[in-house]
Formats: structure tokens, sequence, C-alpha cells
């Protein structure tokens, strides 16, 4: 059983994760192989080699579990925690930890081997989105869970270790500490001044138009003023909300043609670099809802630097988010 | 000139260092060169490819900046801060910046470039750590400063890029995050409790013996009950102290000889594992001698998950503290 484990001096919580335990000598391989064609598990027609769905989308009809799908959810085979059991939450001394309840969950974004978020259709992106909002609406009904991280790594420099598009869900018994962070600092200016930090950062940013990389009708697409990493993007709602799952058909159909848009800057600009993308949202039990704004950060992976922020938790970032805003803004399409 | 800025939702501080920047194209390769032997600048006989020694060893005397020496330490080539100018602090509406001050030198730990931590004697290992006390001391008098960020990658996937053994040490006019955080959770413990949580950890940790990795006179090395990765050791002085440069004599003794059979046990059971290594140390301008405890991290770099613990700040660990402890201490040296 994962077990879920906070550290006494920072309050960070993190998942020891020993089912995926390897012995000493399976950490040689700095970096596993990624998984090809060939052996691919999200391909149609290979449907026996995931558990099965909990989701599909199938427009044009077909068995559960049998090909015709357009996109598919289902539990990580490998999951970081299991879905069963209690949380049998205890202290052991100075120290606190549960059981690793929660829920890991794959959504595989479409049945071909050969496409990306930026080779999608708008429409194929948008799905995605869509089956967020259904398995967090549906996961948000275990009151076990207080958080749901949904994030995509592509391409082998940030983690995926399958080729074939995909994200993944982590419904967590606990907030994140990267959340946690995010909603005290939102939540310490809206008691000072009784606005939102997100949506003074836009209005700021969308006036200055240094930093900005697009607009569409709902969503803002801009460098963030104190970049962690070279080309980190974050797309926000215009509109204020606090929850992903909450917005409307529009707002899905927007961050769904500026994703496509931000992706294609960046594999033009970058030469389609790996990154992670992750959703923050409201944790379900903050009572955020005036203060904390739902957004999307994407991150490329495109320098080796990470090794030197890893040991030290301190950023060092060569490259200016204005002047990163300016060539993906001018990046041709 | 480099920049601080500070992010207005989690208080988080990053350099943006534009003197290193890169135009996009020069993003592609994700993993640089790594510099060997024949164009090494830190082998002896090379000195003029440094800037001037700021620091130098000569057990057997020598001119500045010729050969002759133990340990030099320079200022980096490339730095990421830089030493002369104002702070110029300023505000932009949402935003805080101030001129990227600060130090950033190297200490080139050897005249020889085959050597490591590992293969180094006790004395040598030693050599360098009173050298960072010393830079510590002289960087301290710079009321600008308010930390010193000392720290060591080894190996390529740690985000060396110069094979010869070498340090850094950046002197920071902020807190970094990572520090104010375990500042900041070291205070609660104490006005809770009177005590330190880091003495509390080791009084825990040795009664327990689980996650010991290793004990000598003044130093425990163990592995903290919730590592972010797998193989984390932790490296503490017994007797509680909140600042590494002020440690005596003995202790820098003692954490010499535990630094280099911590690193021996990595290299047996881990075939010689890529590592960061980092001192946390209570910040000059903080009233922490009651609660802070001086310490030294080490991460060796085993798994290509990193992207993951990147895009989200959660880290998923999938070997277990105990198992990685019980690995290292039975490891033959």
């Amino acid at each position: 059983m994962p077990e879920l484990r906070k550290d006494p001096v920072t309050g960070r919580w993190v998942i020891i994760s020993t089912d995926r335990s390897k012995r000493p000598s399976d950490f040689r391989i700095e970096r596993p192989a990624v998984i090809g064609v060939e052996l691919c598990p999200f391909c149609a027609g290979r449907e026996d080699m995931t558990p099965p769905e909990v989701l599909a989308f199938r427009n044009h009809g077909g068995a559960p579990n049998s090909p015709g799908w357009d996109l598919r959810v289902v539990p990580n085979k490998f999951p970081a925690l299991h879905v069963e059991g209690n949380l049998d939450r205890e202290g052991e001394g100075l120290f606190d930890r549960m059981n690793g309840i929660g829920a890991h969950e794959v959504v595989i974004e479409t049945p071909d081997h050969g496409k990306t978020w930026a080779t999608m259709s708008e429409p194929e992106v948008e799905r995605v989105l869509w089956a967020f909002r259904e398995r967090i609406l549906d996961l948000k009904r275990d009151v076990r869970f207080r958080y749901i991280l949904v994030f995509k790594n592509h391409g082998a420099a940030a983690g995926a270790t399958l080729e074939h598009t995909h994200s993944q869900l982590i419904a967590l018994p606990i907030v994140p500490d990267f959340v946690r962070e995010e909603v005290e600092g939102a939540k310490h200016h809206f008691s000072a001044k009784e606005r939102c930090v997100f949506c003074d950062i836009i209005r700021q940013e969308v006036a200055a138009g240094r930093r900005i990389i697009h607009e569409n009708a709902d969503i803002v697409a801009l460098a963030p003023y104190a970049p962690r990493f070279p080309f980190e993007t974050w797309l926000l709602p215009r509109s204020h909300a606090a929850r992903f799952e909450d917005a409307p058909r529009n707002v899905y159909e927007s961050l769904a043609r500026m994703l496509k848009s931000v992706l294609q800057r960046m594999n033009r600009t970058l030469e389609c670099p790996s990154y992670n993308l992750v959703i923050h949202s409201s944790p379900f039990s903050e009572q955020a809802t005036d203060f904390y704004h739902w957004h999307v950060e994407v991150m490329p992976k495109l320098t080796r630097t990470a090794g030197f922020e890893w040991g030290t938790g301190f950023y060092i970032n060569p490259t200016a988010p204005e002047e990163a805003a300016q060539v993906l803004r001018n990046a041709k399409l």
C-alpha cells in the first residue's frame, strides 16, 4: 500500500509509492526507454493492454473496451495511489502519515499514435478538456479526496515514457504544497485588497502587453512576470472563476484553441520541445471562490539546469519573460 | 544586469539572468556537452582560464593564480548575479523587482581532475568545508546579502557541465523560498513546543534506527521520513546550531568523514550516481538561533521522473526511506 507522508519541518506531503519500488540496481538507467508504436498499449485495438475504461467517448458507437473510441480514460496500470481502503491517518511521534488512498487515471486522448495537442483539431483538444471535467466531477463525489491534479507530460525529457499522447489525473486526500502556496498567496492578496491577484495580473498584463503571448475571447496566454523556467507560459480565463470544472462551454472551446495555438508556437520556435502541463484549480474543501483563479501552466523542458533547481529549490532562468513572450507572440503559424 | 523578481501570487523570488540568455535556437540541445580533461579550466596550469582567485589554499607555496595550489575559489566566469551595483528595489504595479546583485563563486576543490568527494582523502574534503566557511564569513560582511547558497552538482544528470569536481556559492539579497519554508516550519514547531524540530527528529530517528544510514561523533546521516527523491539523505550535526559557518573544528572533521562515507555508500550501491548537494543554514538576518538547525542534503539523481515533479510541484517517491537507509547502511566500504 502506498503511503502519504508529511515532512515535519516544511509540512510538505509526498507519496511513498513502494508498489512501484525498484531495487537499487534498477536505478542505474537514468532515462528509461520510451515505448513507441510497436508496443503501444494506447493504440486502437490494444484495449486489452489497459485496465477497463472508466470513461470513453464513442461518436461512432462500439462496445466498451473495444475499438471505435475517440477518447478513453482508464485507471493507471501502475498507480501511484490505490483507490480501495481507508486513510487510517496516524502519527508516529513527530511524523504524520496516512494510507496512499487516491485515484490515478490516464486519459488516452486519441486512438492515433502520431497526434499531439499541436496537431489534433481544436474539437479533439476540447474533447480532452471535457473528459477532465467529467472525471473531476465524478471523483469529487468521493469525500476522501481534497484535490485532483490534472497534468500532462509530453516527451521523454518531461518524464513521459509512453509516446502516445495522454494526460493523467491524480485524486489526492491532501492538498499538495504548490497549490496550498498559491491559495494562501491569493487569500493574502484578497484580504488586503478585496481583489483576486490573478484578475489583477491579467488586467495589468493586458494593459502593458509586453508579456502577452496571445489572447482570444475567453483566455489570455502570457509569460508570467517571475517565471521559473524559460518560456514558462500561463493560460488564464479572463473571467474570474476558482474551478476549472465549473467553466462554461465557451471557455473550454477558447482554452482548446489557445492550447493548440501556444503549443504550435512552441513547436515552431523551440523545435517541438518536451513539456509539462498542469491545471491549477481550487481545492474542493477551500472556500476559495472569491480569491482563487484556475489556470493552466505549461513548462517546456529546454535546459539541463534542472539539477541546480532540484537541489536548491531556487530558480535561475536565463530567458526574460518579455523575450519569451515576444518570440512566441511573433511565431508564424 | 540580471534581475531578481518576485511572483505576486506565491512570493517566490527567481533570478532572471539575461546575461546568460540564449536565443531560442540555442535551446534545442537539451543536454549540453560536459567539459572533460582536455579543455578543463579547473586543472592545475590552466589558472588563466578562470577569473583571478579570491581564495586559495597553498600548503606548498606558489604565487596567486599559478600552479601549486590545493584548492582555489574563483568568481564564476558566467555568474548568475553581478557583484557591482545597487539593488534599486522597485515596484511596477503588482510586481516587485531588484537588480540581480550577488556573488557567484566556484570552489575548485582539488587540482586533480580525476578525484571526487568519495575518492578524496578526508582532510581534502574537510578543506572544502573550511573554504565554504571562509568565503561565507567574507561574503556576510556585505550588508546587501541575506543568504548564501552553498551547493554542489556532481555529474551531468545533476546539471554539472564541468567534470572536474567543484562546488558553488551564491550570495543573495533575498532568502530563497525553500529556506523560508524551513525556517517558518521550524519557528512554528519551536513556538508550540520550545524545541528545535531538527533536534526532535534526530532524537526520534536515532532511537528508532530504521532510517539511520550512519552515525559518527558529531554527525548523523539519515533518510528523511518524507523524502522527495529516492535515496535522499540528510546529514545533521548532533549538537544544535543554526549556522554552518559557526561550527567548531571537530564538526567539520566529522562532516567530511560522513560525506565521504555517504558518497562511497551511494557509489557502491547506486553505481556512482549524479547528485545535488546543498547546505541549508540560517539566513543572516533571521534571529533563528534557537529553532533552526543547519544540515546538508544530498539528492542522488536516479530517476527520470523529474518531469512530473517539476510540473506539478508534487513528489512521488518510489523508494521508501527505510529501504534506502538499509541499503546504504549495509553498503560494503
